[in-house]
């Protein structure tokens, strides 16, 4: 059974759940933040989904965090390390590619439900 | 298990099965068109390696598109709307990277099979 | 059951496994190198950590290979062609992006145990 989790565009779905797996995307809602603040917005949002879906940031296994500046990776970093349940990381990739309009970050994460 | 699917290059599969899950990958065959053409070329390759895995277009649970250029992004957008099935639409993430010789695109699925 | 193995920061894994499958990351320990060498840096971790979590090179079902000068595209080529288990590859993408410090390769894999 494979479960879809609508988002803001009909023809892309926000999360989909299939067999115990959890794929999520996320960009900050609001784009007027800086890095820091919008890396936090889109954890917020990938918090909800997963809960959503029955499953946590517990139970990340994988993330991989676009981000359009590499050169503020800190920021990011930060809202991360603020974020991550540290008893219990994922394993993480951060790359520097180019983003839609104002986003500045892009999160996906596959979790376990 | 695992099953391989046999790309143009011997040293990488052109999709890989285990387990249910669908590893597939494609860029266009014809790479003169523009963004919104190679995106359907690739999308038909896409569809083509799905139905030999025994999964299809409905099944997709997550893509991640590559495009060269994100000012053209719309061009993706209207070759991959007219292709994702609107009752099963994917989790989906859009990113703007550079790719090898005259690819626009390049697009990575994980489905169910 | 969800296994992480810890890398060297410790808000990240550096491979984590769920349920038959290990996700993995690794880029080059030593960054003095050009993308040949760093690739085969990171490769060689990569085998370290797949046996570590009881897979494999025969196993790998998908890699994501983020190089940051596609015009060099072939050293990376060339580590990738002497490392892989020719009668088991991997599903691959490379795509050119932005990554930290003196990092030219960031690879991704997604194996079966």
């Amino acid at each position: 059974m494979i479960k879809r989790y609508a988002g803001t565009t009909p023809t892309r779905s926000r999360a989909v759940a299939h067999n115990g797996i959890v794929y999520a995307v996320a960009t900050a809602k609001n784009k007027s933040g800086g890095l820091y603040e919008q890396t936090k917005d889109a954890l917020a949002l990938i918090d909800a989904t997963l809960a959503e879906a029955g499953s946590g940031r517990s139970r990340v296994l994988r993330a991989v965090v676009y981000i359009t500046d590499m050169s503020r990776k800190p920021e990011m970093d930060r809202a991360w390390d603020e974020w991550v349940d540290r008893a219990n990381p994922s394993q993480r990739a951060c790359i520097g590619a180019t983003l839609v309009d104002n986003d500045l970050v892009e999160i996906l994460v596959t979790a376990a439900q």
